[in-house]
């Protein structure tokens, strides 16, 4: 998918919300178990009460991996139900050597079709480009991450003279190497302070925000400090939609959950895109 | 397996040798296309020739990965018919907030029998501490990796007067999370210089050394500068030895090339750990 297709799909559901599919078997609804593949029914489910009101599906993959071979089928049905014109994410964090990075773009690009991965930044640019294959398939590199250790190494100082973070310099020096129709970056939303900082130096490329709602970040302080005129913005939410209730109505809450969250974004487009 | 266990078997085989099982269907000899699972196959003759000449198997995940769920498969019975003294190493280079990080070590720890996962450092230590999980299991942390790529933030120097580059704080840090009985750190064999800067900071650790043989590195350098009184090194081959030949004769020219290797390591222990 392009950056204009997806700037599209935002406008026309004035929403730039993503779902994580982070489907933990130890947490579907008890009636679900009785499916032969309960992991797919739930996440159908899901994205079938939820997929007029986001432009995303990011499935972290380590909760299919965690299941073994038969994971990755469940994996490779869902995405098959998403909606072509849903923009979707292998949340998968990989990196590599560039020509077994290679082997990681062929699995989320060839062997499944996804349009984005997320792609560690440690091993740098030979183990990142080779997941900038084609045009509509993107690199999201991890910059700013939402947990506490990103204040480990993310948060060190470099002595370049810049007083720059280490996170900054990923930012620049990767901007080098994609424009913004092909990477994207992810930038915790525990964070709100540091936005300003990340879009001082990439302005037009999309940031994926994890973290608002079960992590702990402020929708309306990320959008107003992020969007940018092509909104710029996926902000996603996991544990907080899909799990809104554990009954049999874990869709229908799901979808009122989510739906809260676009009429939160509808008004922020409003505001700061216009 | 503990550290004493792996000393023992080091010192019995006179060997710390790694082989990479990075296994390409696209590098099968021909005549093995007609099994069922031509990949297991190919890395069930490799360990049978090999077994008693290295002291680890290292599969790289993303060869696995890239076969979709029919390569998971492979894996697992890959995993199987390595012998039990034998350490086997998942180069999986994950890492993801703490609990996702939980459900990638209990892929590899518990649904897999691994003893160890090699790990990315960038996400910091709510990343990483999920897989120390328990004795005999090990996280092997990416340090100072060998490939081009590693120049771009591995080699960053920081801001804290200390002259240090980012890698020898990721040591620094890190070694806090964990001793030499659950932590190694890769360390890559083409820049032989930065052994001696590395084990200045963590001498008692095995260091996980790719990149000799294809990649360039020298047995030797690596041998002098980075053995310590309990070996402390894991040199990892792949092609050199799973390719040594791609005919019938693939398994007996991979223990050929295997072997070659063993007598040269043979040499270092007497000499440097006696």
């Amino acid at each position: 998918m392009t950056r204009a297709q997806l700037f599209e799909q935002i406008l026309k559901k004035k929403s730039y919300l993503c779902i994580g599919l982070d489907t933990d078997p130890k947490k579907l609804p008890q009636h679900l178990l009785d499916f032969e593949d309960p992991v797919f029914e739930f996440n159908r489910q899901i994205i079938e009460a939820t997929a007029d009101l986001c432009v995303a599906y990011k499935p972290n993959i380590a909760f299919y991996e965690a299941q073994g071979p038969k994971g990755w089928v469940s994996l490779e049905k869902t995405l098959e139900v998403i909606p072509q014109d849903i923009f979707t994410i292998a949340d998968a964090k990989r990196g590599d050597i560039g020509n077994t990075s290679e082997l990681y773009a062929r699995a989320f690009f060839e062997s499944m079709d996804f349009d984005s991965v997320t792609v560690a930044p440690y091993m740098g640019a030979d183990s990142v480009k080779p997941f900038l294959v084609k045009d509509g398939k993107w690199v999201i590199l991890l910059a700013l991450t939402s947990n506490p250790g990103s204040q480990d190494f993310q948060m060190l100082k470099l002595a370049d003279g810049s007083e720059e973070y280490l996170f900054e310099q990923v930012l620049r020096t990767s901007a080098t190497w994609a424009n913004s129709d092909q990477m994207m970056y992810v930038v915790g939303a525990t964070q709100g302070e540091f936005i300003e900082r990340v879009r001082a130096i990439v302005p037009d490329h999309f940031l994926l925000v994890p973290g608002v709602g079960a992590q702990g970040g402020s929708l309306e302080e990320i959008s107003r400090l992020g969007l940018n005129q092509q909104c710029g913005l996926l902000i996603n939410s996991s544990r907080a939609i899909i799990y809104a209730s554990s009954g049999e109505d874990f869709a229908e809450k799901a979808r009122e959950a989510a739906l809260e969250v676009q009429r939160e974004m509808e008004g922020y487009l409003e505001k700061y895109v216009g």
